[in-house]
């Protein structure tokens, strides 16, 4: 692609090719480490962890750890294990998300907490949060161990406060933010934060791409919420609509709540509430979403979120790395088409 | 009390009354960290945690942390921090093991799943998890931090381990032994060790504090059991018998089983699986650990270990911290009488 700095919107479709192809190699070696050290002498952990971690996932915050890394031209390979650390971490919330809300499906695939219970999902859960912090010693920075236990403690933060929000009518944009910077976007920021860190750059570098990384993961999430809302079941690997009968509150229902009129409102209120989950009731909500551009205006907060990704990277000179990691924030954006 | 070493059986009642003196104003600063790093601008996981943090445990672990420093002489207060990071690992623990037990009742409260819900309980315990972590690194020695993640790796394996052999009529004592070396032993002994750390000391200083606790930990574990079969409700601020209904497989009932007639183990399989959980199941199995001699003799062995950990602390000369390290060892097995 042209990796001219605000292209957000090229010819061709945006996708993770240049990623891809920029992380394989380094890939593998995180790839390595992950199976290596998902082991245990109890078996139902390796069984349990491979279910979610062989089951297709993208492995973004890992990548993003590698991209930043071959943006700043690092040589080594000690990033690999804290990518994998970050993927650790990352499964572990996944593990227990599952068991909070209670799915039974991700990534098109049965949960594990659905297959083996919520018991064996927290605990497994808690192995793998707890390799990753003996990856990070391991690797032997504090900074870095700074960088992500703090990450891991804001994003519980942001997973309890989503919590109490859920089925709040009342939740707004700025509080529904600062859940998603928490809960999503703080492990993107610290994924990209550890490669100028392991790489010994400027502390410059580290904000710009803590700023990169914590812009794009705001991006990510706020395109999920619309997809939750309009896309087919196979592209996400869930339902459509979990978000609507798990009554949370998603910035494209507090646009449409806000938007809409009284007896828009009030469908709104009891849909939260938890009175209306049948599949009507998602049609009508759909309906609502698009007639007060709900979900257009969603992802056009998404794209300001992309731009500013974007723009933390002004002070990297031209490369593959920089187009990737561009193109990665205008494929986040895309998806939601 | 009179500080021989092998002084297992005084004549007055041990108590935790020298641990508690010995280590009183230390303790005033962990509990301040404790408060302060407890604290969240969400509302709900300092209201959480502080149920289960001021809801009346012993706090033995950090005092542990405490006594091993003082033991070594050691003048100042680094170890504050981490005795909280310590007692944040074991609520974290907590929080989870009730969510995945589905316990209602701790320490003579109502638990806090039961109070907030499972979701709640699992996410506050990752955010005192990642915040046990902060605290560390924020002392910042890279042995602590090892020696504390590989701690929480193998608690989190014996958890899932003890899972597995949940209902299951076939667990044996060595693999008893080898869970509750995980699930509890693991962090008494991880408590203990960072002490010698902080404190400068010897690797074999080290090595025998981290002994201490281990055998200390497995001590403290075997009496549970046994209490968990032989007091009244008051004494463990939980209804006798949750072993039980629960199907766990702990020392008492793999010594009945195992001694027991052919009718006996029909009733042990038959109650492992959960086939009999009332009252009167309850009270015929209590009178089988009775005839069977279970209970004395898992008494027994968690004297062998108590022993065990009072010939760890052969290497540090006379004091009333050895002297108070040696009374809890005492005051461990005697809760059982």
């Amino acid at each position: 692609m042209t990796a001219t700095v605000h292209s957000l919107g090229t010819s061709r479709e945006p996708s993770l090719s240049p990623l891809l192809a920029l992380v394989a190699n380094d890939m593998n070696g995180v790839n390595a480490v992950i199976l290596e050290r998902m082991q245990s002498k109890v078996a139902l952990i390796p069984e349990l962890a491979g279910h979610l971690i062989a089951g297709g996932g993208k492995r973004m915050r890992p990548m993003l750890t590698l991209a930043c890394a071959s943006l700043l031209g690092y040589p080594g390979n000690r990033h690999h294990k804290l990518a994998a650390a970050v993927e650790f971490i990352h499964t572990a919330t996944l593990l227990h998300d599952d068991v909070v809300d209670g799915s039974g499906m991700r990534r098109g695939k049965r949960t594990a907490n659905l297959i083996w219970g919520n018991p064996a999902s927290v605990l497994v859960g808690d192995f793998l949060f707890s390799r990753a912090f003996e990856l990070m010693v391991e690797d032997g920075s504090l900074k870095v161990l700074r960088i992500l236990s703090h990450a891991s403690a804001v994003i519980a933060e942001g997973e309890v406060e989503q919590l109490t929000a859920q089925r709040q009518i009342e939740t707004g944009e700025e509080q529904y933010l600062t859940i998603i910077s928490a809960k999503t976007a703080a492990l993107f920021a610290a994924a990209c934060r550890v490669a100028p860190v392991v790489a010994e750059h400027s502390e410059d570098a580290e904000l710009a791409l803590e700023s990169y990384g914590k812009n794009l993961g705001i991006a990510f999430q706020l395109t999920d919420d619309v997809i939750d809302y309009a896309s087919d079941a196979a592209t996400m690997g869930k339902g459509v609509g979990d978000d609507f009968r798990d009554g949370k509150m998603t910035l494209p229902v507090i646009l449409a709540y806000a938007r809409g009129s009284e007896s828009d409102r009030a469908f709104w209120r009891s849909a939260i509430g938890g009175e209306r989950i049948g599949d009507a009731d998602l049609a009508h909500a759909i309906g609502l979403l698009r007639e007060t551009d709900a979900l257009s205006e969603t992802v056009e907060r998404a794209r300001h979120y992309g731009r500013r990704a974007i723009d933390a990277l002004a002070m990297f000179p031209a490369s593959k790395a920089k187009a990737a990691l561009i193109e990665t924030v205008e494929f986040a954006i895309a998806r939601a088409y």
